[in-house]
């Protein structure tokens, strides 16, 4: 397929109605807020549905206050799953919870795409119950947008949490599936991935990771990627890579870091800027700079970890999301939804399978590249 | 000892002159850079003196022009260690190089401190080779300084990348070395250590990890510091701890991201204020504000890993350090030499040697504490 078809199909993709299924609870504000994110997101996106998961008697009047009655179908579900539950105990009893159900809608093929802002451990649980695990896939992973200097203004990097340990093979399932999320998420058509690391030389850091390298630059032509090497720290937000692999809990740690830097600096700017008359009328005059710069690196305009691996797409938004994060979650999986991401990861990973199998040829390659972009 | 007894002491200790043995060759700028930086600190700090180390015929005109000969010896050493060489290597053929010969003085007792701006593994390599771990360490580690919401401005945390490994028990030592670091370079009396983690919930996370947090917090009294648990990436600039403790391979990761992200963040703010007239203007009036922040994060001021778990303290400069980042090194290379840091860490690990051969008693507690405040 050639790249103008390719990009018709994408737009022709759009066009159809995207069902989105979102979960009201769970999230720290309450579901006022998850619903007038929702009417936001529907105010922008006119050919987007959802079906809202929650207490029917909660929900409704909310859903009534914010005209989305037309475009909204509530699920009615009497249980929440909270913050504190673990996730084993959730799987036992949490069969009448709003986050089951808001998966449940998302199995049976009544929607596209399952959002939800509660604990993520349960819903990472529920869904690999669920949804199961994509051929090939041993571990799912988070992935998460990174603020960056690439002309997108982002990166991809996972896993950022879904579990705390990746073997070799688990790093190429990510490296494939980021790449295929950047390709669908970001728009590019090669994206270039790189495995996270102490140091760029090769002699540097973790066994594991050297023989994660083998395999990845050998599946880079068939994974329709290039692969770069190692990356550091402080490649994470450089126009050096796209999609930064590591295994769940180094990239939590760095994920977490990065996002309390950046807190920091901006405590210290206001501050900065409060503290003579001079500076508050600095602060005055260079307003619109400094909301240019704030919107850039608003962690709510980047809200949404996506499960990956999984046979549908999942989309975890922060827990503390208000209604500009939720909004912005429901847009980045109402475009992964149109993109028909969980279907073209799913076939991309199938493919690496076969072709481990297979040893790699040309036209394993090809077969590989046929079968994503055409994944009927 | 008495808190006053003891303030006496430290006074007493400072006025003390501490010898520095500073390595003028490896950096990326060269040694003009590094006897800039000297001449600086030596200016500042009137009980100082240094012996500086590489080519002599280079150094000795560059000590003429700053006029720091009086205080300044410098130790003729031919070779250089480089960026590129490999520590296998430099160990084997490294004898004449400039590195080796710092390393050297502190070892014959000429000097307190060492301090070069080389090659991180070559350093440690000739470090642990020439002046040996302190009894009880099995991993030494390397230590730096954080930004954070603390009054001091700072935290500690270690290891940022001396190993890429660490076991239970080295996370042991690096919580007890960490807090020696954090009384003697901070001045805080009883540290609080926390351990890096995905999660602060006592489920989440490492199996390794969860049996450190049990020898932390059993070593914590004898190692005269409050634990305060399992803390996540976005505490690292946060106030609610003082002392980090990491392997070396989650460390480096989040040191360098954080670095990036300010970087990042830095540019962005730069471009946000060069965008229009008015952004431009506003830039001058808050000058004064902009410039307190950024000598808040400026990352030169922080610029110094200390290597902990030896019998003498060596400090590691950033490569790419400028005359101001040579001069933070050595000013902290002269306040951890004035505080007699590596005696007190040598004395708090064998102290928990002894401890954990012994079952913590009170006496035993008290015998520690005792050593290491009165290391003589």
């Amino acid at each position: 397929m050639t790249q103008a078809v390719q990009d018709a199909s994408a737009t022709e993709a759009k066009a159809k109605t995207v069902v989105l299924s979102v979960d009201a609870m769970g999230g720290d504000k309450g579901p006022a807020t998850v619903v007038a994110g929702l009417a936001r997101f529907l105010a922008d996106t006119p050919d987007a549905k959802a079906i809202l998961h929650g207490p029917e008697a909660e929900l409704a009047p909310l859903v009534t206050k914010r005209r989305i009655g037309d475009r909204v179908t509530i699920r009615d579900a009497r249980d929440v799953v909270k913050m504190t539950d673990k996730p084993s105990q959730v799987l036992r009893s949490g069969k009448e919870t709003s986050m089951w159900s808001t998966i449940d809608a998302v199995k049976q093929g009544e929607a596209d795409v399952a959002v939800s802002c509660g604990n993520t451990g349960a819903l990472m649980a529920m869904s690999m119950l669920q949804l199961r695990r994509a051929e090939g896939v041993k571990r799912p992973a988070i992935a998460c947008l990174w603020p960056s200097r690439n002309p997108s203004g982002f990166n991809v990097m996972l896993d950022v949490g879904a579990d705390i340990r990746a073997e070799a093979d688990d790093l190429l399932a990510f490296a494939m599936m980021g790449a295929s999320y950047a390709r669908n998420g970001l728009g590019l058509p090669t994206p270039r991935v790189g495995l996270l690391n102490v140091g760029t030389e090769e002699h540097k850091g973790r066994a594991e990771l050297k023989e994660a390298q083998d395999l990845i630059v050998r599946a880079a032509p068939a994974g329709a990627f290039d692969y770069v090497g190692f990356v550091e720290g402080g490649d994470l937000p450089s126009d050096r890579v796209d999609v930064i692999v590591t295994d769940g809990f180094t990239g939590n740690i760095a994920l977490k870091t990065g996002e309390g830097t950046a807190t920091l600096i901006s405590t210290l700017l206001k501050e900065a800027f409060n503290k003579t008359f001079l500076s508050r009328i600095a602060a005055l005059l260079a307003m619109t700079s400094l909301m240019r710069l704030r919107r850039r690196i608003d962690p709510r305009r980047v809200n949404g970890g996506v499960f990956l691996g999984l046979n549908k797409t999942v989309i975890k938004s922060h827990g503390s999301a208000d209604e500009t994060g939720v909004a912005a979650a429901l847009s980045l999986a109402y475009k992964l939804g149109a993109s028909g991401l969980s279907e073209r990861v799913a076939a991309r990973i199938a493919s690496a399978v076969v072709l481990a199998q297979d040893g790699l040829t040309e036209d394993a390659e090809n077969r590989a590249r046929a079968k994503e972009e055409d994944p009927q």
